[in-house]
């Protein structure tokens, strides 16, 4: 942490406020402890993954888990048999309109809750407790939902806001190796979007957030929360500038599938992706910190994130073949409506999007 | 038609504007050949009722129909499952972010086609062309859409507005009997709901309207439209004033339920339900038109419905006891926020919502 930003103090608790159209707002509360709130924002029902709540539905009041819905660990739960399921035992539970919906786990349980939630009776309020590093720096706020289809992830979903978040950092401490990494992977995503000044509190922290210390991790979620929430905010529904929020993901969710979904953690693709944006910005002839490529690998590096394909590859033992992960990148193009666009940055807190590029740079990039 | 308001002359079509929040708007047209106006309006992809499609198909563009994605007629189409394999079908198609749907047919593929437009890729635009009265008059208007669980109707859905209503009363020259009056119920409530002027309209094209005369209809279903479009304006996610919508609705669910879902045509139950608020506001002293009864059902003979639950009794050979009918009201609170609610008229034009009543009241109504 620079000496000239102190921040809150260790155990101490940040809110964030997001405002958005119409009124409606969120509190995102992130610290370590901050799961003592929930005592105060009574829900009717909990949804939970099943793990996080193994390890951390002690720290939930009583009241919470008198209905507990559980869910399958991880992606598991992001089908729309799952989901269907899940609606049904809403139903079940005779849970009406108006009622609260609370959230404990990881993206995936924030993405099938909060579509379920988003559609119950044509929706009702959750309160979202992100228990993994990324759900905590990204999943958690912005309001996206989904669930997969066989043809492709998260095909099927809803924008739908959580009214409080309550990010708490000690949960972390069981995360596995691989979760944190992802984790972290989003973190320098946000502290590229940020600027200088998070990228710095970024690498000054790196040691502590590669041992999980809950202070630590508390500083940079909340300053990665405050920035996504900056950007959410301007454009809700992702007409435009919340477009910059995947960075490094056009490479990251082909890296994603050409591997195999599961075989390498989205958050670690998204980190490999944000080196081939930056190589790619640089071919384009578009970045401007021409320091900028070195200093990403160094801290990827030192987060134990692979820095580059070359990396990756060796590290994993993946070929990843450039052909095959060009074709990948034209299955992202759906999203986006038929044309293949990049986010790529021109510095540190200057990004541009819906960048079309040559193929031949392209090639390069890939073939690395 | 009164001397005094002449309308539009016979052929012409009608447009309606709906304007919401953050700058959205909806154009509906009615009348007969509303469906020229489809080839300006393309689409990506077509999803049809199967027997709304066979019987009207060839009104639509050739260009709507090059991807149809049929749905089996009716009810049917409203599962869980039957969206999942909309949704699946519009990603084997290949439709991607920003693309537009054409819906046709009732107010069931109304409801399940527009929530796949909700959820696929988190929400893609469509242009609706309602094909029964029912749809016309109230379905096609103002954003809900849903699905059934096993459980209760609608349970599952969400708000989602068309783009563009195209209702061509040409189409409803071949709904069967069932559904003609089915529409009729829901057009008498909207009457109450307007006012005077509607009222005295419907009155006065009573026997025009059971004759499915084109014109008659698309003056009443455009009025219809302008009332409820008003409506959906001040109050679109239903947090109070859209309440007035479910005039006659908590009677009429509690006798579909009770009847058995598809035996009573859900407009009918509605026209019954008319009946039994209007008793209901007599009983509670909350009445001012001490009329309305009998001109209510007046309006109801003519239009060949069920004028009150005796009638229906009778005229259907069903039980309907007022204890089972009771019981199936509580089904309804969940929808409230579990407090049993009624809409009751003052008189035409002036209805109340959120209304508690007395059991005693109540219970006399049930009996009739
Ligand atoms: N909606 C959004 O804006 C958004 C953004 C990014 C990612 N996502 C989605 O989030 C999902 C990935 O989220 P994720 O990385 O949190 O993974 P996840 O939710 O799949 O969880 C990963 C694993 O961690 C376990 N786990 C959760 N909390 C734990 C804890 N405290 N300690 C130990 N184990 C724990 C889970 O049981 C699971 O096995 C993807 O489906 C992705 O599409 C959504
Ligand atoms: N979203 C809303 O605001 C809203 C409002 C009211 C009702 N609804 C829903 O609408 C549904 C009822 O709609 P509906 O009454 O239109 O019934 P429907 O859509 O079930 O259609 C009824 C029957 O008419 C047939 N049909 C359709 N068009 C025809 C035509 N032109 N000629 C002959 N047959 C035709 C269909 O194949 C079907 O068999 C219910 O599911 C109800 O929940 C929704």
């Amino acid at each position: 942490m620079s000496a000239a930003d102190p921040g809150p103090g260790a155990g101490e608790l940040i809110d964030i406020r997001l405002d958005l159209p119409g009124g409606r707002r969120t509190t995102i509360t992130v610290g370590p402890g901050a799961l003592a709130l929930a005592d105060g924002e009574p829900v009717a029902a909990l949804v939970a993954d099943a793990r996080a709540l193994a390890l951390h539905g002690q720290r939930l009041p009583t009241a919470w888990r008198e209905r507990t819905l559980e869910l399958p660990p991880g992606e598991e739960a992001k089908t729309w048999a799952g989901l269907g399921e899940l609606l049904e035992s809403l139903a079940e539970a005779g849970l009406e309109r108006g009622c609260r919906l609370g959230l404990f786990g990881g993206g995936a349980t924030g993405d099938v809750g909060g579509l379920a939630a988003a559609l119950y009776l044509r929706g009702v309020p959750f309160v979202s407790c992100p228990t993994t590093l990324l759900a905590q720096v990204d999943a958690s706020v912005g309001g996206k939902t989904a669930v997969n289809l066989p043809r492709a992830k998260n095909l099927v979903g809803a924008f739908h806001q959580p009214q409080r978040v309550l990010a708490d950092t000690l949960v972390l401490a069981t995360l596995p190796r691989d979760e944190l990494a992802s984790g972290l992977g989003e973190v320098v995503k946000t502290a590229l979007i940020a600027g200088p000044q998070l990228l710095a509190r970024v690498e000054a922290l790196a040691p502590a957030l590669l041992e999980g210390d809950p202070d630590a991790l508390a500083l940079v979620v909340a300053d990665c929360v405050r920035t996504k929430a900056r950007v959410v905010a301007e454009d809700e529904r992702e007409a435009g500038r919340r477009a910059v929020l995947n960075l490094g993901h056009t490479f990251g969710h082909a890296i994603e599938a050409v591997a195999g979904y599961g075989i390498v953690p989205h958050g670690v693709c998204v980190a490999v992706g944000l080196g081939c944006a930056t190589d790619l910005a640089a071919r384009c002839g578009t970045l401007e910190d021409l320091a900028l490529p070195e200093r990403l690998a160094r801290l990827l590096r030192s987060l134990g994130l692979p820095a580059g394909l070359a990396q990756l590859r060796s590290a994993r033992d993946l070929t990843l073949h450039p052909a095959e992960l060009r074709r990948a990148m034209d299955g992202d193009k759906k999203r986006s409506g038929g044309r293949l666009r990049f986010v790529l940055p021109r510095a540190a807190g200057a990004i541009d999007h819906g960048v079309a590029v040559d193929e031949a740079d392209l090639s390069v990039v890939l073939a690395d």
